[in-house]
Parts: structure tokens; C-alpha cells; sequence
């Protein structure tokens, strides 16, 4: 099990114990979410925090957007980048207002990224995000064109620092408090897909193909 | 409606017609999630991303945590702050891989913070947290005593900028594509509560009150 370093950069201060260094632990949580959040500074100083898909090529997290994008250019351009993805999997409803809390699972990301100019290698990031979308649809979509290569960019950023915290579990209450008549426990929290809901304009006896129906029923 | 000034640090610049500036819409999604996504710049000038629970109080973002917390000292300390808030509604499947999308809902917002000192607004703070977490609660639960609210910080952002980004409805294809015999459509998703998980030591009788059984029944 191959651990990231620990530096003041990326070393868990409050409650430590939730913390993991393991590249296992750290890359499932990344990949189990479609969406993460870019921390950048701008030229004046200031933090930006932008959204966006991402994908993972090994220890390399995959952004991409527009060439036009500030967010590409930026993240392309090997300023320092923290990378957030948080998983919120449940209420945690303690007998103190005190000890409230959430379970949790999040992966904060230290790098700096970097174009991927090479057309193969862009092409081959594309199928990466495709596939991590939802596997199966890049060898049924239409694939990218020259013109669609040129206007997107991919930024590569390999993962040099990370740490993943993780809370599971129920509440844990001061000893007193176990004697309250307060309901304690845990309400779970998940995403789910809904009912698929097919676009105005299919062809005429296009169905939803098995790699959507399969990937909707086994949820997210 | 009140608006937002709109300035180039909130301009949303990539696909402006998904933007929003007024604060129905952008509180509607901050108050909709749990969680948000505090980007800060540290002391070396390099960004971090940290995911907080975080509360509204008319026009400020509220923040709480251990006073012992880099988070709560940082965004405490009247520092630049962005906070990101991101809802994912779902995946937008299109003829073309080049114009897969998400439907989503995102909020940034710009601010400094400062901690609220004063005893009585941080005892009303709290309750607007418990009371956001899950309606009913403040009044059930344990509330603060002396010790845990000096364990604890509560830091209030005034909300001097933000801006909503926002994608609804189907693929939007280019125009030859719409003959390819590839299904396209929506995978909607949400986020919904799991069966109450009772905590192990509740005392005997205890069952879960009308208010929590009501949130869990009407979703997230």
C-alpha cells in the first residue's frame, strides 16, 4: 500500500485519527465522485474555488474544459492547486448539540498541472472521463472530432501530496448524556439515479443500450 | 429581487447564460446543501480547499468548528474567502462525447470573515446550525454548556459577492447528430436518507421523534 508523504502541507491537524495517507484509500474516494472542487489563487492574491468533473490516469488527476476556460488556463499553467472531493454519507445526530457531526469521506489534492498537447494522449484522457462517466459510452457516442480536439483542453496534474479523513459510525456522546432521553443515531445519506429520461429528439427506435441500464440500476 | 454587483471577480465567463446574481438563487442552492467547499490562501501563498458544514444568517455564511481549528482561525482572521457550494442533479448524455454535461447547480461566494465574540449571537448561530441540520433538533438535544461553547468558534461571512451557475434540461447536440442512432438523454440524480441507523446505548423507550421522522420521509 503505497502512502503519500505527510509535510505541514497535507498532515491531518484536527482529529487525526480519521486520517489516511494510502494511496488506496485516498483514490477510492476520488473516484467514487463525479465532481470536485479547485482551489486556486488568482494574480491578486485571492482564492478561487471552481467546480468541475475530473477523472484519474494513475496518480495524475484529469481536468477538462474549454480552451477558452479560465479555470484550463489556470490549472494548466502550474500554479499550486488543492483539489477537494467530498462524499457526505450520513447525518450524525448525537444527544449534545456538541457532538453533532456528518459521516464523511473526503481527498484534499496538492499539484500543479500541466497541458497534455500530445493528440494521442489527449484522446486517450477523453476516454478516460467517458468512461468514468459512464462506462461503455465512448465506443457508442461519437467520438471527438478535430475541431472539438482544438477547443478543448486537458490538464494533467500529477498528485504529489494528498490526504484522505474519513468519520463512520455513530455518535459518541459524553458519558452524562447517555442518561438523556434524546434519540441518537445516524441518518444515512446517499445519491441516487433516477428514471432515466430520454432526449425529445431520439431516432425512432432507440432504446437506452444495456451499459446505461445496467449503470442506472446498480446506482451511483 | 435583490442582485449581486457583478464584478471580474464573480463574473461567471464560460456559458454566462447559466448565471445567476440574485440572492433568491444563490441562497436557495447554499441553503440546499449541507456542505460547502471553503478555498483560503495559506501563509506560503498556496491554496487549500476545505470541506466544512456551514449555515445562513441573512446575508452572512456561517462557519463552525473546534476554536483549536486552522479553519476556523484562518477564515476567522478576515482573510479572502471563496466558498463554493455544488449540487449535481445529473448526467446529460449527448449523441456526441464532446457535449456530455452535467446538470448541476453552483454557488461561489466572495467574503472575509470574522468569529462572533459575543455569547448570545453565538448561542443563536449554533441554533441556526441544528436548526438547518435537521428542524427540530435544538430544542430536543443537549444544548451547549460553557465549556463546549468556548471549544467552539463561530465564524460569520458577510456575503460581499457571489454568483450562481446553473444547468437545467435534456443534451443540446449539434445538429447532424441528431441522426446517429446513439440514445441521449438525462440520468437524473439526488440525494436521498437511508433507514434511521439507532444508536446502540439509546435508553429504553427512546424511539425517533416526529421531526426526525418527518425530514427523513420528505428526502433531503
Amino acid at each position: 500500500m503505497t502512502q503519500f508523504s505527510v509535510t505541514d502541507t497535507n498532515r491531518v491537524r484536527r482529529v487525526p485519527k480519521r486520517a489516511a495517507y494510502d494511496k488506496e484509500t485516498v483514490y477510492a474516494i476520488v473516484d467514487a465522485a463525479l465532481i470536485c472542487h479547485v482551489g486556486m489563487v488568482g494574480e491578486d492574491g485571492r482564492p478561487t474555488v471552481i467546480p468541475t468533473i475530473h477523472a484519474r490516469d494513475g496518480d495524475n488527476l484529469l481536468l477538462h474544459g474549454a480552451s477558452t476556460s479560465r479555470l484550463m488556463n489556470h490549472t494548466g499553467a502550474g500554479h499550486d492547486l488543492c483539489v477537494t472531493i467530498t462524499h457526505v454519507d450520513g447525518l450524525v445526530l448525537a444527544r449534545s448539540v456538541f457532538h453533532h457531526s456528518m459521516n464523511y469521506r473526503s481527498a484534499v489534492l496538492y499539484g500543479k498541472g500541466s497541458l497534455i498537447e500530445d493528440p494521442a494522449a489527449k484522446m486517450a484522457a477523453l476516454a478516460i472521463f467517458t468512461e468514468k462517466l459512464i462506462p461503455g459510452r465512448w465506443d457508442d457516442a461519437r467520438q471527438p472530432n478535430a475541431t472539438e480536439m482544438k477547443a478543448t483542453h486537458i490538464v494533467s496534474i500529477p498528485i504529489d501530496l494528498a490526504a484522505a479523513k474519513v468519520r463512520t459510525g455513530g455518535p459518541v456522546d459524553d458519558e452524562p448524556d447517555y442518561d438523556l432521553d434524546v434519540w441518537a443515531g445516524v441518518i444515512p445519506m446517499e445519491t441516487v439515479f433516477g428514471e432515466l429520461i430520454a432526449d425529445g429528439r431520439l431516432k425512432n427506435g432507440v432504446t437506452p443500450p444495456d451499459y446505461v441500464r445496467s449503470f442506472v440500476a446498480k446506482g451511483e
